[in-house]
């Protein structure tokens, strides 16, 4: 498996647009189109939380009930949830536009929307933004690159990235963008993501190894404990890459998910590094575990600590405050009997032996925390099991975007 | 009941000091004792966290194993958690030496710890500090204020409340003190609180009479969402009232949870209007609910939302991050039965009906969201229960109080 330049359109027959629509923001791009030039097969996995937005309803039935999909919809700004029975109007008005346009069944048309919750779209916008993006579609790299601007809220950052990998002696291809940044707190799903290739693959085993790898992935995301009413995955397999049909779960299924843990896995990253505010990246590895959910409820407890993550934000190795976290997250471990160390690309330092302080220098353990990227890694000493949930740090930032997101 | 002057100095044949011991800060009193001229029944709670700081494991001992306590030795600074073997023998030695010089039973003592994690307490600074404590001690209504601000760690005021009120044609009187500010999400206990009343009453009631009171008062509180090491609430009663012993669950029993309930309801207010950084207390009822603890998961959950307390931080009417922190609670709801409204000394208002927005105007919103106490009610229109939560708003002294605690 290989790293390779691009997004949503790296892969084979996947075109991409972005516009501006005008749908709340002025003088940037707010719409983003991805669409194959053949029907693909689609997974897809969304928020667990009961207030559900309605693009998330829409892209369910599309998902579970549609046998293609074949373009996606995007629009940031306006988040169309809590809009009632008009908000799941405009879903079906958005699909069935584009639908016309691009000459595809509406229940093939996926949507997503991301930015204030409780307003309605204006549907004339919408429309229009339709009109504009369908011409647009162009499988460069670019085109890719400026629908990942498209769907921005408040990140900072593009995130996108593309790999490539064999199956059955032929070149695969995997890309995907995604937005964060507020709001972030995955359970069962996630933000927005969209993950295209031109894998061979069935529709039931692309949404098993989507289903699997969020758990490792996305699910360990937190920039504020939030979880979103519009969290969603959507994967696209196009089957331009000519692999034999993945239908079994064999050394090619393997592969495949390989190759799509490290997409996730990259986008995750990004997503926690441009967390709201964030000044870093702050990964939590919890070691010598007994079972992989007591590991998980561990370092998604510490990752989520507003104390934690306002230390990691003043590189300051509070790190009472994470055996506390550790202590209140609902998981059994002996606290007598932790380990705990900070690694970045300044060094390692051993910080807690057994439940007390280590002996070690707080000018050392300062500046491994100054790093743009920190880990804090706990061994409990019970097993071999472990996981890594990626967070961010705690700052001034995160409470000037969010004090007032909507003016 | 009465709302009187005072705190635990309130209450008949209680008496209290502080002193300046230098545990850890420079420049103020850290040091604080409660003493009761006769021994007293004691009640307690304590964090369900894990990880329990050695006070926390020292006083479940005094509170469920000595039948008698007379004095709680306090120090701020330093938690005294995580800190092993060592820091056990130190809260000993702390109870030996409170024991010898105030001439009671060592295991009538009561120690209480609040601060940095991690850290080691200087044993020479503490004995001390009893040294000066004990010939300080005055059942005056100063001593007892002075005892609430040596034991403030980040709050900005302490915190007192006392009552009294009346049982058999006595006057029983009752007063507490309790800090905050961060770390502060209590879990079947609390932060530290003590409560004093010279009401004659059961050990097993009194203990009863708490532990019911607490799921209602400091269980609904939270500042930061992190659940200390160190929660405490101890609840000493010295009978010196006089009124006849409360054995049964009677109206006198009746009289004194009442009364209970004022002086933990009152401390928690004031706990969440003081939280790290705050600048208002923010409250949150959920009405209509079928069962109290749907309630109090919703509320809860609102309250702790960092992406709601940023929103009243800037009097900001975005109900959307309400309903979505509702919605991710774990608790049934309908969203699309959902009206909310905001509350508080300006006016009240209608933000929501049936889970869409309802027509309100923004500038009165924000008028309302602008006082330094604000409520938000929301009716899920299930049944006839309800719960309160109260916390705090999200600002930029947050990030800067605890981005760097430490120095």
């Amino acid at each position: 498996m290989e790293y390779i330049e691009g997004g949503v359109t790296a892969a084979k027959g996947f075109k991409a647009s972005s516009a501006a629509a005008g749908i709340k923001y002025q003088g940037r791009t707010d719409m983003a189109m991805i669409y194959s030039d053949v029907p693909c097969v689609a997974a897809g996995t969304f928020t667990t939380n009961i207030v559900k937005a309605a693009p998330v309803k829409w892209d369910r039935q599309v998902v579970y009930e549609s046998e293609h999909a074949q373009a996606v919809i995007c629009n940031s700004g306006i988040a169309n949830a809590c809009t009632g029975v008009q908000g799941m109007a405009y879903c079906e008005a958005t699909a069935a536009k584009a639908a016309e346009v691009l000459g595809v069944q509406k229940d093939a048309v996926l949507v997503a929307s991301t930015g204030v919750i409780g307003m309605q779209l204006k549907m004339d916008r919408i429309e229009a933004g339709i009109d504009m993006l369908a011409p647009a579609l162009d499988g460069s790299i670019e085109a890719g690159h400026l629908a990942a601007k498209a769907i921005m809220t408040t990140d900072t950052v593009p995130k996108e990235v593309a790999v490539t990998f064999e199956i059955g002696g032929k070149k695969v291809t995997m890309g995907g963008m995604c937005k964060g940044s507020g709001m972030i707190h995955p359970n069962m799903c996630t933000m927005l993501g969209f993950i295209t290739t031109d894998a061979n693959i069935s529709k039931a085993l692309l949404q098993e190894a989507l289903s699997e790898d969020i758990k490792d992935t996305y699910n360990m995301v937190s920039v504020d404990g939030d979880t979103s009413t519009n969290d969603t995955v959507l994967l696209l397999a196009n089957s331009q890459a000519g692999n034999p049909l993945i239908d079994t779960k064999n050394e090619d299924y393997k592969a495949f998910c390989e190759a799509l843990h490290a997409v996730n896995a990259c986008l995750c990253r990004k997503i926690a590094g441009d967390g709201e505010g964030a000044s870093a990246l702050f990964e939590v590895k919890i070691i010598g575990a007994e079972t992989k959910e007591q590991a998980v409820t561990l370092s998604k407890s510490v990752v989520t600590s507003s104390l934690v993550k306002t230390a990691i934000c003043g590189h300051d190795a509070n790190w009472g405050r994470i055996l506390c976290a550790m202590g209140y997250s609902g998981a059994q471990f002996d606290p007598e009997k932790v380990d705990l160390f900070f690694e970045s690309a300044s060094g390692k330092i051993q910080i807690m032996k057994d439940g007390v302080a280590a002996d070690y220098s707080e000018e050392e353990a300062t500046k491994i925390l100054s790093e743009p990227e920190v880990t804090a890694i706990a061994d409990i000493k019970m097993g071999d099991q472990e996981a890594t949930a990626w967070g961010c740090d705690l700052t001034y930032d995160y409470i000037k975007i969010n004090a007032d997101y909507r003016s």
